[in-house]
């Protein structure tokens, strides 16, 4: 059993090997590079500490690991192209650095790559492995689409939001762990209850995650705070606020919303807390951290075993950035 | 023991069933639309050939097929994205019907979705299987990124053009064919034949495809003919020409190329008869046709059970569109 950190450093050093060959360099070159951007890595690990919760590391748990950290690049990728990002980490995106379609190339590479990586999973549990790692993926391309589509709509419900959000980034990260699971051979029981544990903790962090674009600390906060107010977009500080605006208030938040100029973001920010927006979503972050993590209670092991997983989700929980 | 017409129809009888659901209408009704646009189908339809030459139909015969033109369908939309293609078979392309993101995220759930077919295939040849469609999948990228570097390129060796062709389009018709022999149950001598055939047989099918782009019936070829001389690309007759125009043609044939004139087209056409251009592609096609016959030969089954895929040869050799 072992912690977070551990895991991270294991990962690593498996991950960090050149996982694309040299020829044709415009093709793999760009992969290189993207990988090498790094992240937490939190999917893959999330995938070993989950074996690791059950039984000794499988001896393909690499090579599960190593295709989620694969797909999430890819997804990455075509994402950075579709919402026209130039950023990621401080570097440049894929499609800012070289061009669109070597990045649509290099993000259909990459996601072949997972696939390969999945082709050396044992047989005993490549089939269990495949059927989740293809629903995941397939639901991460429609929660990218109803993001892609929301960008369109005059308003999102909450409902839809939470579906988008779900399909997006928590799918994978519940996926990752009932892999993993798989792999340490958990009962249907656990499985499902690491899932779920995944699923909930994914949202609670996304609310997070929205909280701290508006009101994080400039100092701690990796990007730009006010970044999501800026572009108004349908986060869930201004889902809950265009819900609940009186009708008075209704002009000034109309008129917030045509603004351009520096004060706009101190301005928004003063309106979510006339709302309530702000506690609001804190309470809900924790309606969805305490879901998680009583479907952790509920995995059947012994609870000194689960102590890493609960202490990363508090982590993730008490981040600044 | 069928003919290529019969599986055809049986395959575009299962393929034709709806492959992707109703919602989110604006990722999957594009998917939808596209593979409605059709075509040949023929690499499904040499996977089931290869297998009902060994054997009766393998039960995941139909996944492996419908994973394969899937697959294909996949390699188009996003190749038209980055060839910036408008149309294909006189229909719009997915990114100049609906847009680029469009293009891009309904091509990666076609690829996703191959795979959840390649999922479903039996246990005992899933590995073969997976292991033959990711080396392919890799390689038609390879073969994609080789040809858009090409563009970029004053000039391109014979040789160079030829690997280039092989990956983006003959190693997927040659692993449909080992796909369906391994479906089979065929030998591991009687699959390096029909890979063999099957790649082989793709180059002749290019040069062909290179030489009635030029020189085709205008009447009965199915694209505007002359478009590779317009854009001066670089096909089989120009590779020829550039090598072998002498010092006294360099001039023309240099100026030939800053033409964007009516008459281009004509000009050219009479400077290729000049160098022997087209009696040598008409040679090299031959030559790769006759090694494709041959492999098919070697396959150790009685000949009459080949007569199936040496009339498809014949026939795709014979085209005139």
């Amino acid at each position: 059993m072992y912690n977070f950190s551990h895991w991270v450093q294991q990962f690593h050093e498996h991950f960090s090997k050149q996982q694309f060959p040299n020829e044709p360099a415009n093709l793999y070159e760009p992969c290189n590079y993207f990988l090498a951007i790094g992240g937490k890595r939190v999917r893959p690990v999330l995938c070993l500490m989950a074996n690791d919760l059950f039984d000794e590391l499988h001896p393909s748990a690499w090579y599960v690991a190593t295709a989620i950290e694969l797909f999430h690049n890819f997804t990455l990728v075509h994402d950075d192209i579709m919402d026209a990002a130039t950023l990621r980490r401080g570097l440049q995106t894929v499609h800012t650095k070289y061009n669109i379609n070597t990045a649509i190339l290099g993000g259909d590479v990459m996601l072949i790559k997972a696939y390969e990586n999945l082709a050396q999973v044992q047989p005993a549990v490549l089939p269990s492995i495949l059927q989740l790692f293809n629903t995941t993926a397939t639901e991460v391309c429609e929660g990218q689409q109803l993001d892609v589509d929301f960008e369109q709509e005059k308003t999102v419900s909450l409902d839809s939001y939470i579906k988008m959000i779900s399909l997006k980034t928590s799918v994978l990260l519940a996926a990752s762990l009932e892999m993993g699971a798989v792999l340490g051979g958990a009962s249907e029981g656990n499985r499902k209850n690491l899932y779920e544990f995944g699923k909930n903790l994914g949202i609670a962090f996304q609310i997070q995650d929205d909280y701290l674009d508006a009101f994080g600390n400039p100092a701690t906060f990796g990007k730009e705070v006010g970044g999501d107010i800026k572009q108004n977009k349908k986060t869930f500080l201004w889902i809950h606020t265009q819900k609940h605006v009186t009708p008075e208030q209704a002009p000034i938040w109309q008129e917030l919303q045509t603004r351009t100029d520096t004060q706009k973001i101190a301005d928004v920010l003063a309106f979510y807390k006339t709302t309530g927006a702000d506690a609001w979503c804190k309470e809900l972050q924790n309606t969805y951290y305490q879901k998680a993590m009583q479907h952790l209670d509920a995995v059947a092991v012994v609870s000194t075993r689960k102590k890493h997983l609960q202490q990363l989700a508090e982590l993730l929980m008490n981040r600044s950035n």
